[in-house]
């Protein structure tokens, strides 16, 4: 089997050889047959991931395919049944803890970018029928995380408005999730092309962030006083932006957010009454529940553009020009 | 103005009229175009409701129309605004208690089915915009108390499975308000012809509960084990049911049931850890929050059928024929 | 080592020797040192428990002891660690599910009446320092099920209202919680010397039911109108009267019942805006929640009598006669 | 009847004498008896408030008095009554807008120092009967903003950990209110003596600030990683260290800060999914829940220093000395 390596932050990718790995007691061999890039794994590469990360790491926490062997005692998978990794294997269900998150695929732990990988029994979760395997890798980073901060913990209720800044991966699930439950959804955009983009895939109001810098103002103008829930993915430098953009008594989710630069200043937290909420990736059950969800209405995720597995290198530069809408994916035939 | 009246709960229906009131210091004088008639309504009228009903009262709950004087002191409203009263006068907001649900109007106070009525300033809303006055007359309590059930309490999130009985107003409120926050729909009725009226509003899967008696277990089967949600409108009859239908740790809203017969076993409640929750009308602030997702998603209320105001004995007549899907109004010109 | 089975239900217990068992690979070998008794052991014994039942089960999901060894991969535990086993091995975080639910100790599973037993890692806590294993073994079933019913879904707060029924364990555990959080709780029982008792645990105020029969609306006249919160254990012979108790909007948890007697209202449930929710055990974390406080706040477990390991048959008689205020424990030196 | 009025922000306020107004319809007088001061008042006197004050504003917003005439219509109050007024008095329920909290008392509309006031009728709340008017008067701003981060949105369960910074009213209320409902409180100040006096009033532990600077990882060493939750009062210059002091996963509540000094790093929020939740004052009913647990629980208000109502000036400066403990009043005979 192929997969690539990252030898030290910083390093260039390897491609090499090894067997295909055997699934010990309570494991499962899937053959990958999808791939997700993500700005995490972008930054593991290039040497400013703030967190812990294996030696010689085999990249990449989002990954689906099939099940081709389970080992001793596995229960709850068979050959041929459709699969995408968790992002954090330890957390199954419940609240995140410093526990269940210490270690994450392609983090601490070795992740999807190979051909084959084994995972525990329990860190697998089924994909939707109607999604493909590239399809499916989009799901858990950035399917996950929009589906804790707008569903789970944002509480979403139809006729409210969520604000969803840019045309990443995380926002366009957001912007999607946010219509599917029939909330009115206002996105931001430094380019009309995208923003057009951004109305067909559910987005009533769009405001273009480059011609207006003071967006937070602006998009509290078209919403009456500011939006109900604001899905910050921008780093430090928006979410005093986020701040003004909200309502009255709003909230703020903080995700995907890896940076020093900008910060909330309390006045505004307290004179708004404003709930800040930082989020990352959730639990297994909240996988589920998202793809019950997606599988029920079809849902499709937003595919910017497909490369072949061995190019991972085009894809990455591809997420570095950062011009894509949705997501960015490898796969196999 | 013209105005009716009941005598005395049993009695007919009484055509009559009077000078158009004043409004006092912080009441309003609305001009009703639209009205809707209850279930609720028609157990007043033949007696059998069970709660207190003022003497001569004016009967029903739900109308719409526009303000056409406000009296000292009034800063909410002004001439031409387009409004609905709302069904419990006193509970403007937070939870239900007793001293803010002991007066309803057309019970313990005269309704609406009068040419004119004047309203406190703070027990009435403004409408949705795209809605006409009949349109608007649907939604004080079907529609409330749906969005209580399905949104306010049931907490709904896309992708989850909900459960409607039959094809009265507060069932197609539901069955449009779980549509619009992307949940799976389950209906039943008892005619063909109205469950595929049901699906092209958005029911999901449909039950012929008069070809399938046992209906409770039939709906666990086409849901994987049973619905997140079941809004129960169909008096005690239903609620064994209803509970079969619940998937384990489901939710049981009972909602417009005024009767004795059948009852929840305590059993069944434990063995699949459920949830009842008896509902009836809601809050001030929950209106408006419905008005909101109304107005914002441009959803429009299932009329059945339009009377005219005269014709109110009609309306009743088909009200009790139980043929209607939705709502059966009342309008003038 | 010494373990009773149950060859069938409504048999006698039967005392037997064997080896003691190794743990395997991810397993835990506890010698047990306390052991509670429960109702719903009695019914397995019985043969009234409407559940499956395992043949030759060893009954009791309730013990606490000490690790005495530990299979390969186990990771959590080491050798002295004090720990009690969760009632449902399969439920660790998160709400239930019948996956979750479908095997239970002392019914489907192998209990813990024996000198030792196995367990799988993730299926035991560990123990408050303050307490002995007889003591800690009070907690797996009715402490947890009052924890998940008064703190977890009751989301008690300061001041609120509580009723608990009678003094069996899981209601002086309800009591006892309660009381800890603030609340201000009215106890019933049949006896005025078990009243006195407590009275002297926490509760505010007490009311005899054997001498007031009608003591749902008695609870809620000395409570301003009824109470926040029921803590219904009384199988479904009480529920009606738990539902008059309740104020309007309060919530009436429906625990411990296995009986098909009595049962609730619909038109109770909807005129006083009630939730029942039924509820029996708990996850592992809740389980670890409610241990974090007993140990944070020194909280006692009440026991009424302990007795040996092969007095076993004394406990369960002492458990049939109804007399004791809390739990029934074993204990070995 | 006497009061006093500050002719403009930074100015002296100034005594002086007008007749007793008569109460209007719907409006209630009371006799004032008990005044507490706040920090915003002082920063209102001294012109650094950020928010609107009225000219010539009667300032202070916490009194407690006696009900001595009622206007016309006026049905929830009777003379003899004894009340306490509220913060905002347009925030009867429900979350808080715009709309509800514009007007404050002592600030957008006339206060309380004045012996006599007039309010509307629902601008009230009964205090609890074992409190004096003095005591009572500590409530409407530090007791119900307390109420709020700890119970209504911290929702506080027993042997959950609180921290709370320094001794002033809010802080004292936070830590009363914590220790009734189970928690363990952990608590800040600059002096030992005062940490003692915390100790006395239910703090578990204690922490000095000022020999301890870097009191946020402290506290984390002291309580297994994090408290569940902090009530940071200290403006800016605290949030950093309150974040270092929650847990993964914990809350800051940020009340009582008016200052842009600090701010809140987005990387903390994110890496330790925590949120912040800004809060000021609350709504009418919970206040009124507050005082309901305050008299189920007999729970006394900490009062530092009682100054006569014409030594008001006395009890400013005595805040500003920032010496004491709790609350400090002016009463009269």
């Amino acid at each position: 089997m192929k997969f690539f390596s990252l030898p030290r932050p910083g390093a260039e990718l390897v491609l090499a050889e090894r067997d295909v790995p055997e699934p010990g007691p309570g494991q499962v061999l899937v053959r990958l047959r999808g791939w997700a890039v993500n700005a995490r794994d972008l930054m593991i590469l290039k040497g400013f991931y703030p967190k812990p990360v294996k030696p010689d790491v085999i990249p990449l926490s989002d990954g689906a395919g099939e099940v081709v062997a389970v080992g001793d005692g596995v229960r709850a998978w068979t050959t041929g049944d459709r699969v995408a990794a968790t992002y954090f294997p330890d957390w199954l269900a419940g609240p995140g803890t410093p526990e269940k998150t210490v270690d994450d695929l392609g983090g601490t732990l070795d992740g999807v970018l190979a051909e084959y990988a084994v995972f525990a029994e329990d860190a697998l979760v089924a994909i939707p029928a109607h999604l493909g395997y590239a399809e499916a890798a989009t799901l858990p980073s950035a399917g996950v995380t929009a589906w804790r901060a707008v569903v789970e913990e944002g509480r979403l209720t139809p006729g409210q408005t969520v604000l969803t800044l840019g045309s990443g991966g995380l926002s366009t699930f957001a912007l999607q999730f946010a219509a599917l439950g029939g909330a009115h959804v206002v996105s931001t955009s430094g380019s009309d092309e995208k923003l057009e983009r951004l109305r067909a895939l559910g987005a009533a109001e769009t405001l273009n962030h480059a011609t207006t810098p003071e967006w937070g103002a602006a998009v509290a103008g078209l919403t009456g006083g500011g939006v109900d829930h604001v899905v910050d993915v921008g780093g430090g430098g928006t979410i005093g932006q986020s701040m003004l953009a909200a309502r009255y008594g709003g909230h703020v989710s903080v995700a995907g957010v890896l940076t020093h630069e900008g910060a909330a200043d309390p006045i505004l937290v307290l004179v708004k009454q404003l709930t800040l909420r930082g989020l990352t990736n959730a639990s297994r059950e909240t996988f589920q529940a998202m793809n019950t969800a997606i599988e029920r209405t079809g849902l499709k995720p937003v595919i910017d553009r497909r490369f072949a597995f061995d190019e991972v290198a085009g894809a990455f530069a591809h997420l570095e020009s950062r011009t894509h809408i949705g997501k960015i994916v490898l796969e196999s035939a």
